[in-house]
């Protein structure tokens, strides 16, 4: 879920997105839930690096992380990658949409 | 033009994109091409600031700057924004994909 209380949410997902561990991790993730264990095993880094990369993506509410007994798990919260994508779709130049209207016309749509 | 020899080329661009002003400027930019003077008259903040901000830009490959006689004036580079745009397209978890397939056969495509 993202902080509705966050001056810029949007700005901590694209901040959560510009490191490529924090990619990896989203990456293996959307396969998937998994545990904090799972997750660091290929990592080539400490537990508590992981863990630090865990809390800046849980705080702009790409994953949410659950802990069951002893052990801690992560998933997806898809919310907050579908803004940030959307956010980039609106993104487009006069130029773009020409080509993407030309596009669709030439695949029928 | 994004820059082939940094070690993370989306990195940068995810980096570009985490600022509110920077994303004020895209925004500004995509409806067409805009002088510096242009860009900075809404934005509450000195030109030296404005300027860093267009330099992070470019140096994501986000934006080309150009100087014609005394007057420098910035465009859109659309490649780095589709690049992050079809990275976040790609995170999508299995119930994302069923949600989509769903919603296409109902939309009869």
């Amino acid at each position: 879920m993202v902080n509705q209380s966050d001056p810029d949410p949007l700005g901590r997902v694209f901040q959560a997105m510009a490191d490529p561990t924090r990619r990896a991790i989203v990456e293996r993730l959307v396969r998937g839930p998994a545990t904090v264990k799972a997750i660091a095993e290929p990592l080539t880094m400490s537990l508590p690096a992981v863990m630090q990369h865990l809390q800046v993506l849980q705080a702009a509410g790409v994953i949410v992380t659950e802990k069951v007994g002893r052990v801690r798990s992560c998933r997806i919260e898809p919310t907050a990658l579908r803004q940030a994508e959307q956010w980039l779709g609106r993104q487009r130049t006069e130029t773009e949409r020409q080509l993407d209207q030309l596009d669709d016309y030439l695949k029928g749509k």
